[in-house]
């Protein structure tokens, strides 16, 4: 759909999108608050809703576990509008900056996914390794949210 | 290494780190200035690079191009000091925060690796979407850096 990746130079330096695929025909996308910078998710694309996002300006991403097209806020009603999208040198990577208003986007509850801090330095046991909450309360109860969703989450 | 997975709700709740690595064995990382906020990179690690990132507080990569372990730097001089490690609700990406200084963090020579941003709105021809560069000068020259290093993008 997008421009072939034919030359290295303008992959990196050219004007032109020529986004990469990985095997499962998915690109990375990191999305961002728009007024505070903080990381809200981190998901895939695929072609159709990469188009689908620059088009409505709405954020559409591929939910690898209910292998569909997920319109983001569709069921919570936290829409992510778009306010920039921008790509990464190898084109193999988006940012998507969005506004959400005073809304979450962790489908656990909480305003953003990473809400957990790894401890660094010297690990005594890898398979105890404790993180600390850096938010304190869920913006929103997912139970009354999204009631019969699968929980996206997989082991 | 780490802990295994064996509970959805410890997974996205609980205290300990159970990351979860994809079929390749990396997990993704989203790579943050921790002065400005900005996204520097977008990269991958392994189970040893983790370990090896929080152990010496420096970022290690797993090269996806080169199949190896990357420190960060090692080449360019411009190590990520890292101060702060987040992981996401399923425990399947990882946001670092690092401090680099003034130094660079894309190997074309730009401080992050997402200087062109995507135009949104109705696509005319998906072939020929231009972009529009958000850096205007590179911090250093990629030629005097790497010399004969290969480039790590691929087409």
């Amino acid at each position: 759909m997008f421009k072939k990746r034919d030359n290295i130079k303008e992959v990196e330096e050219g004007k032109y999108l020529e986004p990469k695929f990985d095997e499962n025909g998915l690109i990375p996308v990191i999305t961002t608050d728009y007024k505070t910078g903080d990381i809200l998710m981190h998901g895939y694309m695929n072609t159709e809703s990469l188009k689908k996002t620059i088009e409505t300006k709405e954020a559409y991403y591929w939910s690898r576990s209910r292998k569909k097209i997920w319109h983001k806020g569709q069921v919570s009603g936290f829409v992510q509008k778009v306010k920039e999208i921008r790509i990464d040198d190898d084109q193999d990577s988006l940012w998507l900056s969005v506004d959400i208003g005073n809304g979450a986007s962790c489908h656990v509850g909480y305003r953003s996914c990473f809400y957990r801090s790894i401890p660094l330095g010297k690990i005594e046991n890898t398979e105890k390794l404790e993180m600390k909450f850096k938010e304190d309360k869920k913006i929103f109860d997912p139970k009354k949210i999204y009631k019969n969703e699968s929980n996206p989450t997989k082991l």
